[in-house]
């Protein structure tokens, strides 16, 4: 098990111990000692040399994930129930996290397409051995508690469209668009024509093949480019999922593109983002291996930098927080079923490094530390698309409202 | 009709038509005379005389609303409509009015109290004339659109309530209670108890007897004292309709409030308020006349200054804006139904700020320059109190959700 344990490591491992103990945790060196005293733990973090110990004890949110990852840090006991107990442990973030938050790099057209290309462009067989069969990777919507993930996708989906409230032959944007799942949807199922844009080269291919089997080429447009270089008019604008990778300094020019290319007054928008209560970067090791420019903003940030300036009036915010948790369950079921296939393709680090992002995200998101957030807007001129939200959830339309009349 | 017009005097109303011209509002000097050269006109501004022009000219803000409460600004072609239009005209704050809006001035316990009785100690009488018989002096909810002014008021308290989620025997603490409606009706159809404060002596003492009517005493307790004194810890903290009074400098006491009275990890709460788009101070006149140290934040200022100092998660948004404009609709019919009795009580020029106010703020909404904003929230440790809206919007509730299984 390693080489021994000495004085100065098991003073340590104390420390350590003692702030983990409120959460239940127990933690065990290398030659099996613990001195956890709290009541049955929720797990146990194996802990296999002192570089690990001193790593995780100086640089927790960065090195907690690289020991994971290198296999020096191993958890007992379930990573999920570990890792959400730990991060209830502060909920709130340091003041140290709220001024760097402020200092959160931007991402340059360059260095976004590098970013993006980073993680998106693993290959679309790494990421359909673990989504749904549409490829949707964003939070899914369990609209009933024993839909399966891909019932949920598509109701994610559907409520994206029925907040929008599209109508047949209005036009649509969306900046960053994955696979192409929800551009598709939309034109399929709500008749509308879309303009979807991704700095992804291997997901714009395989949504123009998508579309092209489905034989709604001429409705969805496919554009591999960058969001900023967006133009036109369009009656909606939708972004899923992009906002993460934007960065707080180029939230201008995504509030620019907004209010250049949404048209008054019958336009309107939705922004599906992860989010956070209060400024806080993302964890120091998701930024290192999995998102590198990634940003989780407040609702404030984004009314502040990108709606604000974009002259929006929000009409609608819902966090779908615990829906994220129950789709990163899914997904972390299905990377451990395929967790051979990752391991032989990519190795053992990428694997746990993945299950690790994966299990942990689930963790945060549950906990309360994430946040989902639907923001539907319009122009500040413009009319909201609907009276109630009954209309958007199964109750009848009223369209005397629409034509302004009170 | 007034003296003579001279040179200056058509110079000025030249200047004034042009700049009311592309929102279709003529302009009619003493004399009769008009440069107007647009389509149909959709109304007409009338000035008694040179000093009104140029009230209006130099401080339009307050100076419309002093010539019009003093009689020599006249309306003709329905106010509303001529309001809206005004207003549509300058939807996007002046920088000075952003800048001005960070200087908003806060109200201390005292201050507070006396801008409080400047309005709604006017006499239960005054404001039975023209609210509904629960006299609920804020946003109305039309859920269908035929609802009655009661109906509707019925509806918004019940969204409330299914919004917050509340269960028989919880804790409620309403901060700014009005005449007490909400409160009877939480404990009422929800079976809670509520303990509901208020700043005015008269609501205060006629909240007290009606509870005390309707044998709910035991029940809900109505203090007059200031938000800031509150004590003890709640399942849940509702405030519909105080914020607009509270000032932006008072907004980190009222996050002490929310923090230290809000139970952990089940409660949640719920702010009703009048709100802006982009930072902006109330209109000068009706801050003067109608609400002294009144202001309508944004969203942001709201979650910054208040949410996250409390450690609250925003759980839902909700904009209202069009429902309050057919609530001051309403209103405004029945205010102008009482014209008489007002003028023979409180006399022409006040018949005449009250006329202005429920008009203008019904136009305010309509055309989109304020909010009706209703946030939901919970302590960032909380879970959320239900799962998806459809269980809000007439779905069936789903307790293993509550129960945090995913």
């Amino acid at each position: 098990m390693g080489s021994s344990v000495g004085w100065l490591a098991r003073r340590l491992a104390a420390v350590l111990q003692q702030h983990l103990e409120p959460a239940g945790v127990r933690l065990e060196l290398w030659d099996g000692a613990s001195t956890y005293a709290g009541p049955r733990p929720i797990g146990t973090l194996v802990v296999a040399d002192l570089r690990t110990l001193l790593g995780i004890l100086v640089n927790p949110h960065l090195q907690f994930g690289e020991c994971y990852m290198h296999g020096t840090l191993q958890v007992r006991g379930g990573l999920e129930p570990v890792l959400e107990a730990i991060t209830r442990l502060a909920l709130i973030p340091s003041w140290r996290e709220r001024i760097s938050s402020y200092f959160a790099t931007g991402n340059s057209v360059q260095r976004a397409r590098r970013n993006v290309h980073h993680h998106y462009d693993l290959g679309n067989d790494f990421y359909s051995s673990w989504l749904d069969e549409r490829l949707v990777y964003t939070c899914a919507y369990f609209e009933r508690p024993d839909m399966s993930l891909e019932q949920a996708q598509i109701a994610k989906m559907d409520l994206v469209c029925r907040k929008l409230r599209l109508q047949p032959g209005e036009s649509v944007v969306e900046a960053g668009c994955g696979w192409g799942a929800l551009a598709l949807h939309m034109a399929r199922q709500y008749g509308v024509n879309v303009r979807a844009v991704n700095v992804s080269y291997e997901q714009t291919a395989y949504a123009r093949a998508w579309a092209a089997r489905e034989g709604l080429t001429g409705q969805v447009e496919f554009i591999e480019d960058d969001y900023r270089n967006l133009a036109g008019e369009y009656d909606v604008f939708v972004s899923v999922g992009m906002l993460e990778h934007v960065g707080l300094t180029h939230y201008p020019s995504l509030a620019g593109v907004m209010r250049r290319t949404l048209r008054r007054p019958n336009g309107r928008g939705l922004l599906h983002f992860i989010g956070r209560d209060i400024p806080r970067p993302l964890n120091a090791w998701i930024r290192r291996r999995i998102f590198p420019g990634g940003y989780a903003p407040t609702l404030a940030q984004v009314a502040t930098r990108v709606l604000e300036p974009a002259r929006m009036s929000i009409l609608d915010v819902e966090n779908l927080r615990l829906h994220y948790a129950r789709t990163l369950a899914h997904w972390s079921r299905r990377f451990a079923a395929a967790s051979d296939q990752v391991r032989g393709r990519y190795g053992e680090e990428f694997r746990r490094a993945w299950e690790l992002y994966l299990v942990g995200s689930e963790a945060t998101f549950a906990a309360g530390a994430l946040q989902l957030f639907q923001v539907v807007f319009a122009p500040c001129e413009s009319t909201p698309p609907y009276r109630t939200r009954a209309e958007v959830y199964g109750g009848a339309q009223d369209d005397a409202w629409l034509a302004g009349t009170r």
